[in-house]
């Protein structure tokens, strides 16, 4: 064999590992149970500290529910209300929250999909509302339909994200009226993933869940875990009649609501650590508490995004370690009441997938995994707050999440023996690369992190990693295979958003 | 005041104000105490279990010690030495890590930047050795002098790097021969933070020594830590005559060198987290003991770079979660053995400063930190694994790590009264923006991090982390004042550099 054909059965041989690398089938990794351990910043005199600041509050200041009929829940209870406050004494509080399960199963219209959330089990959401797309042209422009079903096939493709969306981005081009409809559909229809609700109005969940009696059956999908949905607190200590409309849907059918606090450190929250958690904390439980109200035992999550404000600017600020503490924090606070974790992976601050955007991501990446947080969002994608979404990083982050994933395995005790033959074998000034041992080695590389010479870089167009990230999502689009779905339940869930769209409005005046 | 004059008012504020922030005295934060845990990966039994295979390692395979002198030290010992290799009992060498300090204190050329190293006492130190530097026009080349006397200014204005350089990048256009007299001359000057030292030839390191008496005074710098080095084996279980060198002058003057396995799991390391550390603490363990027979109680840190590599490319990879637990597992195997912890905050295998490059760091930050290191090289800048470094990504990096300095400062149980209060007095639906507890506290804000609007940043010229990390750089070096040093001292350390330059040959015949 001459020099010359060498050279081509080379490079053959490169191209055809690649071809086979992006040939490869698409991984559903399960639910992630960490052999890690959980990592704590405060003792736990500072985690009672905190539960008596959080009760403090909801004793003496109170939380107001801006809804009639919220309120008329509550008064089922001996809470205090004047006006919209109320004020619930801790035992009240304590024995609600109680009946919140730790555990609870979320539903994918393939059960294959279907995951346990809290307890050891982890799972990872995608990102959550952005209006704006970074897109495959470098362009920032509003998102629409188009993207939400791209992004829904990404995210079905990433291995260690176990959810559908929801708002993956906020498809802006359909009237707000009819945006749940197109948005379940785009989630049952590119994933079998389970899905995420919508919280815009109360009637808006109603048809999310009469999706979910096409897809599971009436009786099921009002008596268990069909979709999880986000509903955030007006911080500080306000619950609007949107959000409890919703909640109060959702909790009526068993489904899971996340509980979120927007909390913004200086603005919104005390800006201390502690303090925020405290206020939070009130928040949130007051929420559960009434999600218990609506219907004893109905799965909630407790959970925080963390922000803080810049003073300089007076601009929300993701990705800091005042918000790591405060994830930390959530995490013991949601181990104390029992009630599962929710934590935010990845948001920037940054406009544009950058080096910012990264370090951003991982001040919320780490602690999300650390902190053993039982439900991850927020898995790839975001940056310039919670206002864009770019398509190249999305992809980058779920390499971060696949990462996250292998390190929560842990150490490895198990072949010890055989180690210590290897390197016996091995010996001083060896070389492990062609032993047994590494032959089967499972250890993590990065698909995406260009680790040829930087002649070879240079060579190859020197591709910086949101360039690398567009390439990636392109192949990955042109990859993806359409989860099966039943052509009978296809065509009821379109007939049900064309009715839908017949009736209501597209227009609100 | 009409509404123009208002804006200009409020342009010249903003303005006055950013000029403010850039002429900000420069800060130096003592060495960081910690008020967070650390965070652990193996169980106590774990942790027996690594050292047991690391013990069976020195017993019955041993580790070579290629340098004659070396091995006469081991020949005061029980040890059986066998052509280079050397095995020991796990009692002699228990006996001698035992020597070494947990804690000790390294002399800067002002007392007020000498630092405690090891125990609760945490230090950062920058980079170390790349040749190549990413500049400010974007080119990459080799770096020269003037790189590195530039990288000084920076690190020494850097304020949670407590440490000068060493070779933040290799001075290329300086003989190798001559180097090390520049880069130590460069480190005296450019800050008078504590130096690290060389280790490129045994008299190299004499000639170091040499100017640390000029700086100290001969009786100081040959007893106390004057320079931290670095050493590397040759992994598996080799160290060479010149890293045992350097060594033998450091140790006989009590200056504290790392140990640090040059580990790369699968080549030079088994494919295995617990392998991977059970071989380098053999490796580091047996240079700790050798120091001790040079001089008893000699200052040695313990660690590990836990690099991996890649299969498909049988390139070393910096950044993943494979050494992320090794740097975690390292934390232990030091805490076990009471040897101050070194850790590696900083490496990308990315070649530019780039999003990728971002991730791949924080995989070295974040473990560094939450595995307490009590030193933690590599502050900023790096890139393209060990061999290139950034201007723009070294100060973007700094931030990083003043911002867990920040992270480490935890939570703050001080104001819970205060906190109840002020909570009460914005009651729900306030917020906290104007409120006296808001304006005392200290939330972190990356400087770099920009969190204007869209809108503003694409006014602004849409500047990624890396332009504006570049400019960061500049305006820094245009800021950048001497630390002060007396005229004959400097004409001292000069002449030392000059006489030594005439009397060692410029090239290597």
């Amino acid at each position: 064999m001459s020099l010359k054909d060498e050279k081509i059965t080379r490079r053959g041989g490169r191209s055809a590992r690649r071809t086979a690398r992006i040939n490869a089938p698409i991984v559903h990794h399960p639910a992630l149970v960490p052999k890690v351990p959980v990592y704590e910043v405060a003792n736990a005199e500072g985690v009672e500290q905190i539960h008596e600041l959080a009760m403090r509050i909801v004793e003496e200041i109170g939380v107001d529910f801006r809804d009639t009929e919220s309120l008329e829940f509550w008064r089922r209870t001996d809470a205090e209300i004047s006006g919209e406050r109320v004020r619930v004494g801790r035992d009240t509080l304590m024995d609600l929250v109680a009946k919140t399960p730790s555990e609870y199963v979320h539903h994918g219209r393939n059960p294959e999909r279907t995951v346990a959330v809290g307890g050891r089990s982890m799972v990872v959401s995608p990102s959550y509302g952005p209006p704006f797309i970074l897109d495959f042209e470098g362009v920032r422009r509003h998102a629409t339909l188009d993207d939400l079903n791209n992004l829904q096939k990404l995210n079905h493709m990433a291995s260690s994200v176990h959810i559908a969306g929801g708002p993956i981005v906020e498809p802006v081009d359909t009237p707000v009226p009819h945006r749940h409809l197109h948005m379940a559909y785009s989630a049952f229809k590119y994933s079998d993933k389970p899905i995420i609700g919508n919280v815009t109005a109360g009637e808006r969940a109603e048809d999310t869940v009469e999706m979910c009696k096409i897809v599971f059956g009436d009786a099921f999908a009002t008596n268990n875990c069909c979709t999880t949905s986000l509903i955030n607190s007006n911080s500080p200590l306000v619950w609007d009649a949107t959000m409890l409309d919703a909640l109060k849907v959702y909790a009526a059918n068993n489904h899971a609501v996340m509980c979120s606090p927007f909390s913004m450190a200086a603005a919104s929250t005390p800006a201390s650590n502690v303090g925020t958690m405290a206020v939070v904390t009130a928040e949130a439980l007051m929420a559960i508490a009434f999600a218990q109200l609506v219907r004893p035992g109905s799965p909630m999550l407790f959970g925080v995004p963390a922000m803080t404000v810049a003073l300089n600017t007076g601009a929300p600020v993701h990705g800091s370690p005042d918000s790591a503490i405060v994830q930390f924090l959530a995490g013991q606070m949601a181990r104390r009441y029992k009630v599962p974790h929710r934590a935010i992976a990845n948001c920037a601050t940054s406009k544009t997938p950058d080096m910012q955007a990264a370090y951003d991501s991982m001040w919320g990446l780490f602690p999300s995994f650390l902190a053993g947080a039982q439900w991850i969002t927020m898995a790839g994608g975001m940056v310039e707050g919670t206002l864009g979404l770019s398509y190249a990083k999305t992809v980058i982050d779920f390499e971060q999440v696949d990462a996250f994933y292998h390190f929560c395995q842990g150490c490895c005790f198990d072949d010890l023996d055989e180690i210590f033959e290897t390197v016996k074998e091995v010996g001083p000034g060896g070389h492990f690369l062609g032993a047994a041992h590494t032959r089967r080695s499972n250890l993590f590389i990065f698909p995406s992190q260009n680790n040829v010479s930087w002649e070879q870089w240079d060579l190859d167009g020197r591709k910086d990693s949101a360039q690398v990230g567009l390439d990636k999502a392109r192949t990955w689009l042109e990859r993806y295979e359409e989860p099966e779905i039943d052509p009978v339940l296809d065509e009821a869930l379109l007939e049900f958003v064309r009715k839908r769209e017949s009736e209501i409005p597209a227009r609100l005046d």
